[in-house]
């Protein structure tokens, strides 16, 4: 973090094109959390850090009158609100807010909120490392595994959760492929993971999101992991919408359905899925689809669409979820704290 | 049917424009039922029964020394391989081949294709209002109503089938909802469906194939009615790919899922789902995204993808198959033929 700026990776641009973006100020880093400039639960998690710290400089910097605190409390709010379903940009604002709360003074305020926003930074990518040691086991010679959306290197700073275990296997030799929804409406699977995959040099073919249960039926996936975006104390978990879809067509072929998180996606508020808010996304998701800077419109000019971001899976469904603290059942989930 | 052009609706442009193509021999034909400019089950029958007819007019005009049956049985089997996964284009070609077989000259041959293409057609018409009738006591006042893929006017003449008996639910003033899919790879739910909705004034809202299952899970899905590519003897049912994934989430949400489809579309000779070959279509239909003459590639340049067409639902997920004889439980399908 250059003094006052935040760098990312400006994601809806691939897989056409790697570039960072520098965004200026807390406004600028929620507007990119909000618009999905910065997605990805780990992701979304750091730079709300960063964007709380952003707010610090720019509090100090105010004509005296103007309450320091105020200013921190209305960012806070503001990058709160940017992604109502991500339990990891909560667990991050929070432990930046408490840094600033502690501090004796602006300039230590300031700093101390940068060094927390680099700790989970940093946590991200050792909690990414620990998710791909835990999960190793599951992957054998020849794994077949479905994934969807996004939960890799830039959903959660470096390794990920979801493709770790899959990264860990593919570079120890073993053969694995995966099959790879594309996730409409924001198609993360086929332009981001397929990205990733390429790099990692992962063999995989991207699917459109109908066809997953097709190779369950004919026995071509052995084992899906997914990643998360909020894990309920009864094991239910948010995730992109179409999860939920995936994890009752992998029970009803008999096939392993894992998750994959930082401890930091659990949130034991939430007695279960119900408790989870559930983010609707504007409609234009829907009705166009989006590669970089062009644009399809594929629906009628009247008709109207629905699109909500993300779905509960009952932990009835999931066999294990993974973090950093090894794997366990979902009704166990707090083990995994 | 002017003389030996097919006039039929350029699909691939809605919703966007209306369009009518004129298809001026047999390989014209062919190519747009392979290419999808024409499409649905249906029109894929009627298209190709004129198709037949189109080649018998070609063959009168060839050198003498060449073989008119020749010539028909290449044109035959040039028609029935454009898409294999479809019943109605076999049982359309069979029907006009038998006519042409049947007459005495050629002259006669080519009339008598032409009246059994035109009476095929006829009936599809004719067998959607029929379905409708059949599947009206199914919608009532009020009803959510989740429908994948086009199995509408465009796709089979007229009526239609999957969404015949909510027109005529609509017509008669009943208050109907309908969640339409919008079907990747080719969006036909997006850009068909709804357009057909539209005109017909039937309330929709188009999701994402990954949000069907959200929405069941929240009690929003009262009824799935789909069409059908090919149904086999035991009940099992060969539709667009995704239909599976709808009929499990169906059935584990309680949900009833009805198929509709002309009596045409059943095929003893397939004992079960296992006999029905599934096409594969290319994989740029997954890399890219069409809208009429516009296209977005969402993955990157070297990724790989899968594309298979269709998928077969087990009887076990059917409640019920609608066709021109009414509704029957999928073992019992023999008793619609």
């Amino acid at each position: 973090m250059d003094k006052h700026d935040v760098v990312v990776v400006n994601q809806p641009l691939l897989p056409r094109r790697f570039a960072l973006l520098r965004l200026k100020n807390h406004r600028d880093t929620a507007r990119a959390i909000q618009t999905m400039i910065v997605r990805g639960a780990g992701t979304i998690g750091a730079s709300a850090g960063y964007g709380l710290a952003q707010a610090c400089f720019e509090a100090m910097r105010q004509p005296k009158w103007k309450s320091f605190n105020s200013y921190i409390r209305k960012a806070y709010l503001k990058l709160l609100n940017t992604r109502p379903t991500a339990a990891d940009l909560k667990h991050a604002l929070d432990r930046v807010l408490d840094q600033i709360q502690e501090a004796d003074n602006e300039e230590m305020a300031f700093a101390v909120a940068v060094a927390e926003a680099e700790r989970i930074a940093d946590e991200y990518a050792e909690r990414g490392q620990r998710i791909a040691e835990a999960g190793l086991p599951l992957i054998r010679n020849g794994s077949r595994i479905l994934t969807h959306c996004n939960a890799g290197w830039l959903a959660l700073v470096d390794w990920g959760s979801a493709p770790a275990p899959i990264y860990l296997a593919n570079r120890k030799g073993r053969k694995v492929f995966v099959w790879v929804d594309e996730t409409r409406p924001r198609n993360q699977g086929a332009s981001l993971t397929s990205w990733e995959f390429l790099q990692e040099r992962v063999p995989h073919k991207i699917i459109t999101d109908n066809a997953g249960g097709f190779y369950m039926q004919r026995g071509e996936v052995d084992l899906c992991i997914v990643g998360a975006d909020r894990i309920a104390a009864n094991g239910d978990v948010a995730n992109k919408i179409g999860t939920y879809q995936k994890a009752v067509l992998a029970h009803e072929n008999g096939i392993p359905f894992y998750v994959a998180a930082p401890s930091s996606t659990i949130d034991l508020t939430c007695r279960n899925g119900d408790a989870i808010p559930i983010e609707e996304r504007d409609e234009a998701e829907v009705h166009y689809v989006t590669a970089g800077s062009r644009r399809v419109r594929i629906s009628p000019e009247r008709a109207d669409a629905a699109n909500p971001a993300f779905d509960v899976t009952p932990a009835r469904y999931i066999t294990g979820i993974i973090t950093e603290k090894g794997i366990a059942k979902p009704a166990e989930v707090r083990k995994l704290l």
